[in-house]
């Protein structure tokens, strides 16, 4: 056996240790199967079918939208009057994910909508008549529909973006937060994980930084929620957003959360006034009057259908719990680097993500020229990382889905690749 | 037999009649059966699922998200790449039921939120530095979430709403928009067909007006995709937004669509600057740049699963025709008003729609006091009409999924109700 060889048994055999021991791994065949997929490794971008997606669709369709018909809006029933889903789904999202008490979270629109609703409210509410809060900052390495938001917002507004540089491999700390807030300061914009380095920022320090300028936080949750511990009330967050087709399983283009911590709910206003968020909507009167609470959030027509797959997703989530799901995680990410420097260093492959796992989030970012060209390689043999510029593939196994030995395969499949590319 | 029961029976014969010489007829057993319910009356406000809608969401779920996963987004296949659906089914909207052509049309959002994003479009473009167009005109009985957002839009950007007034039981006229339509104007907004009355405006005429004003038209096409023959290019609309949930079968909460025309694609810009609607997304680069053509209407992820139920909704439309429903839809409300006059004139009921089936849409409205009431009562009955304030009663057949008979044995409940609160 030539040394190549034992450590190719020896990872194999740690990764049967690994799933043997992993209390999460009987969740793995609650999902829809993928028979040719040999390694889904993009959990951070889209999430796999929980197997009884499909079943509750057509249960949906069924009984309640073909059933119950235009009275499922308004009429009480198993799945409650559709009016209240956005609260329902919001708080079972809190609950599960977010660390968040009920009625602080609602299902609405996409992220990039929710992003600016959210963050026109925070600006709006800084920059009042007088104030001198018309400062946005931001990492100028943050995902591209934060940066574009904030951007057409300073220009409409009359505000400013002050953007955060960071190398590639690393995120934006709360000193750099507190170097850059200040009096001038209305809002601090930033992704809890970074989309490209998989940093997971000091969510309770940077909100303290940028509460000690004065200045609102938003938070945006996409490569967070359902795979990192959010304690949103604790660290005293004011707004967030996500997505639910990443780690929460909602899929493609499902729709967004949006959280706004209860003191703001009389504080701040958003600009897209519609009749679902008005206060007494059925009565149809004149003028917008904002309903209390977090329903102001919410604009058009609640998205009922999308968010059923959601539903089954997060019965999943609650029953393995958020814990052993970041738990689970970290021991993923864990085992990705222990591959990748075992395999992949050898071929000048560069991690740019964290190694301390407490700032890292739930994918790990490696990089080489010409990965571009690999990762079409890896999808033509059903090992499904993504690829981000620079150059750099993504590796997101989700926790509830990928078993280590999943990680080992497609892993195997990537170092051959490099082996054969070398020879 | 009395004259009472001699006109009973007459009406049943000539619902069977009717029924007997629709040509839609057969397309009413493509729809999921809906065994308690005696007479579904609100396709205006929530349209019936198709039969296959619940298959296509299960072969959605097992062979396109189960299977292809993240390569859905990009690789071409039978659904084709999820990234373009946005521009894929908006114009399969514009060709079964918007006459517009190719490239002018996508399904994004809510329709409050595509409401906001071509309304401010439109201010914007209008209200451009020196420009003394501020005044947006819209109908002061507009459906309520179209007057909250141009009232937002109007407060946030320094202009002013010049509201047309109509009775109940009319609705805007092109006199009345040329007689409010000056240089001061930017845009007049209004719904083509009004959701209390049901009015049709002349859409041709109304734009007219606004063009020769030097304004933009924004139609609100909710109550009318799916129903009311559209030639959005001929009658040259600036731009269109609709919902799909009403007479295009889309189901509770499904995506928006919106319209711009060609030559407006260079001129306007929407303000939620996404990554979505960005030229070249996947360079993940510094700056939005819109994308070329419709595509920049877009803002966040677009909703793919969501748009699943629509698709199949869309073949029937195809296969039906729009002339063909329109067709049906004037029959269906005519004899609609028929049985009114027969059977609730005496008891008091007023119809609030027009007589001339050229200005009415699909439904019909009548009202009378306690009304609140009676709806209760005919839903307990499994007579689904909707109510709207003040007092009124909307009945609105959906061409491809109600027979006459259906409308008879609706009208039936209602008059014997009214028969017995009489005694």
């Amino acid at each position: 056996m030539t040394a190549e060889t034992d450590t190719h048994f020896w990872a194999a055999e740690r990764a049967a240790a690994l799933d043997a021991a992993d209390p999460l791994a009987p969740l793995r065949d609650r999902f829809l199967p993928a028979p040719g997929v040999v390694a889904y490794l993009d959990g951070n971008s889209l999430g796999r079918p929980v197997a009884t997606t499909a079943a509750r669709l057509e249960e949906f369709v069924r009984d309640s939208w073909g059933q119950r018909l235009i009275r499922g809006w308004t009429e009480p029933g198993p799945d409650g009057p559709w009016m209240n889903w956005p609260e329902r789904v919001g708080d079972r999202i809190a609950a599960a994910a977010l660390g968040a008490a009920p009625g602080q979270t609602v299902l609405a629109d996409s992220t990039t909508v929710l992003l600016y609703k959210l963050a026109r409210a925070a600006f709006d509410a800084a920059a009042t008549a007088g104030s001198a809060r018309r400062v946005i900052i931001a990492h100028a390495d943050d995902f591209p529909t934060d940066r574009y938001v904030i951007e057409g917002i300073a220009a409409e507004r009359g505000g400013e973006v002050r953007w955060i540089e960071t190398g590639l491999a690393d995120g934006v700390t709360p000193a750099q937060v507190a170097d850059a807030a200040g009096p001038d300061t209305a809002l601090v914009l930033l992704s809890h994980v970074a989309y490209r380095s998989g940093w997971l920022a000091d969510a309770p320090a940077v909100t303290a930084a940028a509460h000690d300028a004065g200045a609102f936080v938003l938070l945006d949750l996409c490569h967070s929620a359902g795979s990192v511990e959010l304690a949103l009330d604790d660290w005293d967050v004011d707004l967030a957003v996500g997505c639910t087709y990443k780690f929460l399983n909602g899929g493609p283009g499902s729709p967004a959360f949006g959280y706004v911590r209860r003191g703001l709910h009389d504080v701040m206003r958003q600009p897209i006034q519609g009749w679902m968020g008005r206060l007494d909507p059925f009565t149809m009167g004149p003028g917008y009057i904002p309903a209390p609470g977090i329903r102001q959030v919410v604009s058009g027509t609640p998205p009922v259908l999308a968010a059923v797959p959601l539903l089954a997703a997060l019965d999943l989530l609650d029953e393995a719990g958020i814990s052993a799901v970041r738990a689970k995680s970290v021991a993923l990410t864990e085992f990705v680097l222990e591959l990748v420097d075992a395999w992949l260093a050898p071929h000048d492959v560069e991690v740019i993500s964290p190694r301390d796992a407490s700032r890292r989030g739930g994918h790990v970012t490696i990089r080489r020229a010409g990965f571009r060209q690999v990762v079409d390689a890896l999808w033509d043999r059903g090992v499904l990382p993504d690829y981000r510029e620079p150059d750099a593939i993504r590796i997101g196994p989700a926790p509830l889905s990928t078993s280590f030995t999943e990680v080992h395969d497609g892993l195997a499949v990537l170092r051959d690749l490099l082996d054969t590319s070398r020879s």
